[in-house]
């Protein structure tokens, strides 16, 4: 399988450019008054815990975007599970320019390779199951391509972006809709024909209700194992169906065994904690 | 001591139309496939566990920019520690407009509160040494007020806003300087009068020295509790002192015990778990 | 089935910026040279030949954004197949405001109602054949959501938004991975499961061969009828099949009746002829 | 004369990014599928049917903002009547940079070569009468300074901008200033004395009451070619003369032989049939 | 004559956001810290000198941009004279709200209200001459619209706006044409002819040289007043005259004396001293 | 003391982009109908007076802006005392793009240098006292950043940059918290630690009793000469103090003789005179 893609630059560049401003102000007013216009140096981005690499093309457009003069060099591939002490980047030039990316770029990077990190943690849990992680749009507000770019990079696969590239009625549109059968039919008719349309259920009758009136793709909430069991022994076949609700680390493994394809986990981008990085000067020179 | 203010509209506006945008995209067509335009509705925005509360005036902007129709009523204060189940807001109107404002607005809140809670539960654990949390540079891209704002509705103080507010004089600084003494001269020379400047110094002779040269703001990073013990007790009343490196929930008293004026933990905003906060649709009719 | 959903107005508010800044820029010099600034009036929006009515609330949105004060109201709803003379907006206030707004305003609705009125002759032509006209991306730059809100006014079905919401396996595509069935299981392998895929073939051997490996979404590029009736005849039930190419109003009902589900046209876009639409000033007064 | 002048990029900079976002959003899913990473190629931009180039940098523009490292090269003019098969650009590098550009580049050409096309079929309809086609304010929102150069390219002379850069007296400041040579005086006496001032009659009596007046720009508004040819015969020496209303490729050559000087026409913007444009991979290698 | 008219609000909205975010930033700390939230308070702002009154819609709209709650109103209207201690604006609501946008407000004020008491003094100068001031292109980059807004409150004419509502022929465009009749008359040929064409010469001879080959409009560059009365002797009747270089509060009168019918004056926009205007807080409660 | 530095491009890259929209438009007219778009040429930008340099970079990024290929450089450094006929920059390329940029470029410079050179003569007026000056918040808006760097190369400290990043206590703000040095403690309570405040006191008893409390920064406003001396007799130990009010060339020696540390001058940025300078082509060929 390749490599998830980055996302296209205009997609993340808005962020970016928050970033740099919200740090950088009217300026650094420490390199300022402390650093020589003229010096230069080297540098590199270390991991300081081990980790699965994420977002080093962003670090390096932080740095390019506050001094294009820099020399911006990233080390390894992303999605690499890599040890501490590991380089991720190098870079050289003007230090009041690195000094000035530094934290926007660092911030980047530990959120990036938290995500991959975490998220790759809960990939390995399923190893072996068939089944697969997902996202959900629980991302952090700003944050929804790069957050999931980084489940990507970490193991899973993407569930919809947003709220456009796919249908998921859920209990409030079942109620509107008088069912969820009802509702599905509804969705069929009314929706456009590339759009795929995921059903939310959440007891085993309304799943087989579901797929005897259609329906290919179901999101299983707040199931137990043993329904779940039972669903996918029944269902597997004929539609693609996703646990969800509840998932930890601990009890994934569970819930990937019980036969279902997807698990989808909120976790995954709400409560990633963060990598560890940090930018070491290696050399300076006035 | 007054609650901390809401950052001005302009500073998050950018990042509440980022998050709108990647969320809405060209439009919820869940929404548009099974929920009939003229649906109203009521529903509420509830705590699925305990927390302390942060963010509901940004939520409340979530919902009237996706319909300023929609009539929004937040409950209670910014930083109550609230239980399970309680209301945070109301919102009645469009149901197309609250389903498709609901998952952003529900973001904003989960990291919001997850900040101010987890800051709390540090805030909690100095009580009466007289120690202060101070939060960090270590935020997510692009959030910098509204986290900043969430680390003081827990508890802490908030440090400098970006590298344009305060200087920072770290160690690549006083490697180009010749010295932190040094470092510390350079700057204040050339720094404007308004600026504070607090000099990074990392064991007790350099702080000593600092100090002597007229430092009166010290950032104590990676020392030991004892050590920190010994220059709390030697320049506690000529600088204000801040420890810095590896604090924990677990160890934070016995920091904050030491005689510093100050804790500042990067994990309070990079490494937060998200509160759990749900919307519940109360009333539908056509 | 419901109406086609305005898109969210974040969607389309750039546009309509553009559109005023370009028309506006420093100001409407007749109208501050010849009418008082406290002359105010009403005014009509009319219908100059029978069409469909597509964008009343974009229009209406262009005079509240010149001045937030006009009384604007619209009439009839989105889509009504309207006579000659129809009106279709009423608008109220400070004449200056109304004659700065009145040609954005137009143009936007002559496009809108140019594009619906374009797109149910289409529609109209295959009516009963059980086949639905499907538009492109052959949209003119800026307006993709527009154009596509006004396909879905005047009878089509929306194809995907853009490159993001389903895939197409197009000829580059194909060579690139090494056959049809080859880029269709790669793609099917590597995508989102919630993404659908469309392969593009144009013999009968390539449709039958994709459906074999699986495909269930095929666009029949350039066929003649006779092709199109085979391949129908013989996966209509299989897959959804969709003929593109060479599409006219003199030959799509001909298209329709071969037995696909969809037919897609470039032109409902690229080349629909606007509408006529004017403002007529009903009483102005000092 | 000089061939028309390509606008400023910021002129035009808005609209590209609009209409990449909108393409491409969270990324082309498809090639991200089945293109690998590191695939290159070479690709031609071609005419598909004879028309009147115009547009090639501004394609060259969507691609290079896609893909920076793309060399993209456009051969021949703007203006230039190329035939069918005729290659308008070409393009080298990553094959995902090039297809992700190729529909956003595509349809700037499309319509841009398409009102070229357009208004050249009328300023050759006019040829060796010494009357010119001129544009007007009909643009596609969004679009006036592109729509106007490619209606400068085909032929035309440009007529206003926007409201700003000259002054249109029409009915109904007529109607609020009381009378045509009222509003022309008005309009005279407070208006920069570097904006130029046209304004509309309806009739010969009420043109030349106008000259007389000083009117020196008249918008001769759906007159017959006789009541145009007893106008221009009288005034064509004294005033600049403009025809408009109901003017067609069929009887733009009889108003224009009236002695006019200038005919404007909504049409060559609202309602010009785009052109057909191919991209062609030549050559892709892994 | 009609008061010129405020430039759309859309065309300074820009520069008012840029405005407010430089001075609040991440907020107005002072009244975070010493100001109850909910204060609330009324105030005036007052002319600290006699002055020409203008920007008050403007300073309006910074009050408003920055709490829309604030209740304000304008007093008096654009373009009096007013006295020492006149009131120009009230504002009533939260004393936040009023505290953080007075610097701001204020500055539009000190600036637009310079500009135009600046102008109204060469304006007086001039009375009973017959000739008027106008201003130029030498405003404050970002200003252009509001500044030539308030030298047409001043009692100036505009000049050109930019670079694109007229055509000003200097000395490099004329060495490129090969002559000042050259470059005019290629010009006239290749310009739009909505557009007038202001040519500048900088003696009698090329003036006359000029008015003779068909230019109407004249920029008499650095010419003594004897020259000027000269040109304007013979050509005043044949061309509308603009005499520019050098001139003063203190000569000004002289040049318009020679008869010419405009003087532009760069200083009226690059260097107009600021009125004194201040915010007097009437009524503070909690 | 090392040079001021340019602030981060991103900080005032928005005002350029105004500055260039707002003069160039839809384009250059007369460029585009006289100047050949081939030629080519060579231009120096001269100083027309003597002046404190000030902006260079910023006028090589608007020459850059409006044409990519143009070859800028920059002569000298900033904050330089040059003469009449200095040559401040020159650029090569196409004499369109040059003469497009020319009077931007130039409006910045004559804004800059302006501040610089009139800023130098204040510190100049101080030279010896120990006394320095410093600017206030009466920028023109939009130019904060702009502004406060050219007082800083004219020789002045920044005082603080806006409502962000310092405390200043004034009479609203005592006044509503019932007296200063209640406000002063109520703001070194509820402020960080990294925020300095200052307390602007009116007579020599008040500033007296605000060091007692604790205020170590005074703002002594309208005070004359005679009490200033007083006061700084007195607390210039113990606090820093900066004298404001009335301020002008001819009293400042005066006042800085007075003792106090600093002297703050609204004038400096408010009515700063433009310096002359002026674009001279020195060769063009086509």
């Amino acid at each position: 399988m390749s490599r998830p893609a980055l996302p296209p630059r205009a997609s993340w560049q808005p962020l970016l450019e928050l970033a740099l401003a919200e740090d950088l102000g009217a300026g650094d007013v420490t390199s300022q008054a402390v650093v020589p216009a003229d010096a230069r140096g080297r540098a590199v981005v270390e991991a300081r815990e081990p980790m699965v690499t994420c977002g080093l093309p962003v670090a390096a457009a932080v740095f390019s975007a506050v001094d294009p003069a820099l020399r911006v060099q990233t080390t390894g591939s992303e999605g690499l599970a890599c040890e501490r002490d590991a380089v991720l980047l190098r870079v050289e030039g003007s230090m009041r320019g690195i000094l000035a990316a530094e934290r926007t770029a660092l911030n980047f990077l530990e959120r990036l390779c938290g995500v991959a990190t975490w998220t790759r943690r809960f990939a390995r849990a399923v190893e072996g199951t068939g089944c697969r992680i997902v996202d959900t749009r629980k991302t952090v507000p700003g944050w929804r391509v790069l957050d999931k770019y980084a489940t990507a990079i970490g193991g899973a696969e993407n569930h919809r972006m947003g709220l456009y590239d796919a249908l998921l009625i859920k209990d409030n549109h079942v109620a509107a809709a008088g069912g969820a059968v009802a509702a599905w039919k509804a969705a069929r008719a009314a929706a456009p024909s590339h759009l795929r349309i995921q059903l939310e259920v959440e007891d085993e009758a309304s799943a087989i209700a579901a797929v005897e009136a259609g329906a290919d793709w179901l999101l299983l909430d707040n199931m137990t194992p043993e329904e779940l069991r039972r669903v996918a022994g029944r269902l597997r076949d004929r539609a693609l169906l996703e646990a969800s609700g509840g998932v930890t680390l601990a009890n994934v493994r569970e819930v990937a065994e019980t036969g279902v394809h997807r698990v989808s986990i909120g976790a995954l981008t709400h409560s990633a904690p963060a990598c560890d990085v940090a930018l070491e000067v290696a050399e300076t020179r006035a």
